[in-house]
């Protein structure tokens, strides 16, 4: 009894471990695992969050009747000396509340968008600070964000570094700034270790320039650091349709999250919590459940024991209830999404659909796909864009559902080549997939690559297939058109030798039957043959001269 | 000025997310994205728990020269209803003190093994809350806790479940328990939604016959859903190398660590700074360090700006450092590897190799590997075992280092034949890859595959590659000894009609030259072929006399 245990030793090892160090530890979990991805992961979670919330502002001013902007976004990236880069995103968004700029920027899990089922581009509330934390660990250096919230307020300049031990802000500079040219608006620089590649798959161009595709009412400046300046101009003059958050819907509730809500519900009857916090539960359904699950519907919410709880949600799963509202998404629109495409590759041909709202694990999602084919597309295998709530995702392609959906799909039967060991088929194709939810499930925190859930497989596959019964169309159309201009070429380039011959035939004056012949090809073609034969001389005579 | 800004509002919406929320979210990251998956993620995390616990409290009795035990851990799964199962695993270890019973079993990022460097099974601190979060979710049932810390005091019994907004504890009933039959030991149990698999390569089944093959010193007994009981025994008596607690090297040493690092020292100087709080570093180089980055060795370890540390990093990593120590690893060794191996499958041939450590980003790690060949191993694809500090990885085989490895090699250099299409090569072959180190790079928190560093990949094929020329030796020979044998056995049958060839060739006695015959093979061979003959001649009969 004089010493003490082998587990009062061990007790005294335990302690807790802060999310900021357990990232900083982890950081290949988050996107930054390499010099290369690390620029582009840094640069990436400051435009999303540019976008949504010049969007947010754009959509409050709007519903306020005031004037609003376009997004106008920024991106700069100067390289301060060898590997070291600064990254520098600035937007015309609301400018961020001086009093949480510390914790947006300094404090891991932490932001408006995880508790809200609403479709934005930023869902869990670590990626900037994220991307702080990794400019802290590779350089030493704070991160510096100018904001401005108003344009009878001046700017705010914030220089401040990330508390790992307390993943929370630790502030080395905070003042006001006179210089900022925006009247509200957010600037962030971030100084990193870095790879910069100026074209390629996973270069920050190529990112910028799908992100521009799919958010055809920005406008993106991107300064690189040879100075060379590239703007992506809007394709639209308009603002995308604004979301509204809704409530969990019963598909695909868990049993611990329905007692959590019961718990924390302030409503005060079982009834008046199943009508008014899930999407769809109409009063006779509510009536329904609790009386299938023999619950009296006065019971306060939180009396539920775990076994009545579980027999709600059994029957709340088994009743019939409509799909859960889906003006909680934006897709970006067929309109849009053609309009962009042709901007940038001037295609032959171009289909888009955008596929009604479906629902995976109680959450809605949309999925819409633009097929484009030739004009500057270039030759090989087809080039993929996968996006999700709007943004390009570039790296972990293998891992994704979207190229699981067009691996899977019969490319053959819509008259496109490809391989059986290649998962992309072959032709100068852009295939784009947008997939967009109130939770987008990720295969990881560096929402690189969507996980695969049958149902999501298959919607894209889907709507890949609507675009390509079209490109069919089309590809048979051009096989067609070119067999019967070289039928009708060689008809009218041997019409006068085939008078000749079934003059001699006949009797009857050469002449007379070529103009019969040429008769015959205006009628059934619809072209004049003497007309046409002349431009054939004198495009052979160009050629030959040409030679 | 009369009315709030648009960033005044959006304030409002942001507050932290609790990393419980976070992970009941994101289940599917911590390795909860099917039932059959989730059964073998809560196994898997509260036996690594046990064996972690067995030895340390045996390595802290030994150092202590008490009496101590090997593990031994009881695994046994109930089938409450349908789908939901109650898992239930003890151990003899050393208990935990009833003091931190809450923190570890119901707060996520909380544990002894995140901030030390040293071998151990868990190292994030997240999976066996993550396991009870789990249950929570999927059956509104709290996890129950039996644990004793000495046999002079009676178990506690603890039931609790997980305040997911506040990731803390809210303990249900803590009270003495008396019916808790070993000495010390801890015992979980965990009510679940799952799917069990008998048998399979993702099965509970497999996990511990895997973990009992690299754990020779546990023994695991096992008790399935339908009562049967099975019994993995020990198949060595003695307990494994203690690991030793190392600090960190310079190699691989971020700029952000070294920064906190000088933040937080206890030191006066930066000398014994570098001297005391590295692995490696003697006064001379670090002094070398000091006057190549122009730092007066005498400074206060805070004082140091961003570039003076900078630079000292710099100069850090150019000194000709020792490797890291490498008694923080602890490899099962080539003799228990290939004593568990041979009791498991009683192969043909047997190699394994355990290499000499090798570093990654400043973390030692260290690479053996085995190669079982025939016995009552299956023909078809190799069987591969992938293993981090003695623990079996079933999961993500496609993401990890180890098939990686074994896909590279060009296993037809060692007589082995691997298809162009397969990543694994075709024979009756175990393939057993174990990577040890104090932080083992899995590619995301559910610990299910190993990153694909270069210089881990290259150790994973230069051990295979040790056995697989053994192997090759004796696919070689065993061929030979095939060849040889058919090709005496012809000799001897045709011996007779040889000599009466040669009788009538030379006109001498057929018995003679037969004798002669014999007399060659008896000198070559080492064979009596009379005895041989006879014996063949035997074998013949009973074959006839049996079809």
């Amino acid at each position: 009894m004089n010493d003490k245990t082998v587990a009062d030793d061990l007790a005294k090892k335990h302690k807790s471990i802060s999310i900021a160090e357990f990232f900083e530890k982890n950081r290949h979990l988050l996107g930054f695992d390499s010099k290369v991805k690390a620029m582009l992961t840094c640069v990436k979670e400051a435009v999303d969050n540019s976008l949504d919330a010049c969007e947010e502002n754009a959509s409050e001013l709007k519903k306020k009747k005031k004037n609003f902007e376009l997004p106008n976004i920024l991106v700069r990236i100067d390289n301060v000396q060898n590997d070291i880069y600064k990254i520098i995103v600035e937007d015309n968004g609301p400018g961020i509340s001086p009093k949480i700029i510390p914790q947006v920027f300094a404090k891991l899990l932490y932001g408006s968008k995880f508790h809200r089922l609403k479709q934005g581009r930023g869902q869990q509330g670590i990626g900037i600070s994220a991307s702080i934390l990794y400019g802290q660990l590779t350089t030493g250096k704070p991160a510096r964000i100018i904001s401005r919230i108003s344009p009878n307020q001046p700017a705010r300049i914030v220089e401040l570094m990330i508390d790992i031990k307390n993943n929370d802000a630790s502030i080395i500079r905070d003042e006001e700034f006179a210089k900022f040219a925006n009247e509200t608006g957010t600037r962030v620089e971030i100084i990193i270790e870095g790879t910069y590649y100026k074209t390629g798959d996973k270069s920050v161009y190529e990112y910028l320039r799908r992100t521009s595709i799919v958010n055809p009412h920005a406008r993106i400046t991107f300064i690189e650091p040879d100075g060379n300046k590239i703007i992506f101009k809007r394709a639209v003059e308009s603002l995308p349709r604004e979301t509204k958050e809704i409530k969990p819907h019963p598909w695909g509730l868990e049993l611990g999250i329905l007692i959590r809500m019961l718990k924390e519900t302030k409503k005060n009857t079982v009834l008046s919590f199943l009508t008014d916090e899930f999407s769809k539960m109409g009063s006779t359904s509510a009536k329904a459940i609790l009386e299938h699950s023999k619950v009296n519907p006065k019971r306060k919410p939180s009396s539920l024991t775990v076994e009545e709880a579980t027999d709600v949600l059994k029957f709340m799963q088994k009743a019939e209830l409509q799909r859960p509202p889906t003006d909680c998404l934006s897709p970006v629109g067929r309109g849009a999404i053609e309009k962009s495409l042709k901007l940038e590759y001037n295609p032959e041909f171009i289909a888009a659909t955008t596929r009604a709202p479906n629902v995976y694990r109680g959450y809605p999602f949309q999925v819409e796909s633009a097929i484009a084919y030739g004009g500057d597309i270039p030759e090989g295998n087809a080039n993929l864009m996968r996006i999700a709530n709007k943004v390009p995702l570039l790296y972990e392609s293998g891992a994704c559902a979207i190229t699981a959906g067009v691996s899977e799909m019969d490319w053959k039967r819509y008259g496109v080549n490809k391989p059986s060991n290649s998962s992309m088929p072959q032709a100068p194709l852009i295939l784009l997939v947008h997939i967009c939810s109130v939770w987008v499930p990720f295969t990881s925190e560096s929402k690189a690559a969507i996980a695969n859930y049958p149902i999501i497989i298959k919607e894209i596959k889907l709507s890949l297939q609507e675009c390509a019964r079209q490109l069919n169309v089309f590809l048979r159309k051009k096989m067609k058109a070119k067999k019967e201009a070289l039928r009708i070429s060689t008809f009218i380039k041997y019409g006068g030798v085939m008078a000749k011959a079934l003059s001699d035939l006949t009797n009857k004056d050469s002449k007379e039957i070529e103009k019969t012949i040429n008769k015959l090809i205006e009628k059934k073609f619809g072209i004049n043959a003497d007309e046409t034969k002349k431009r054939m001389i004198e495009a052979e005579k160009k050629k030959e001269g040409g030679e």
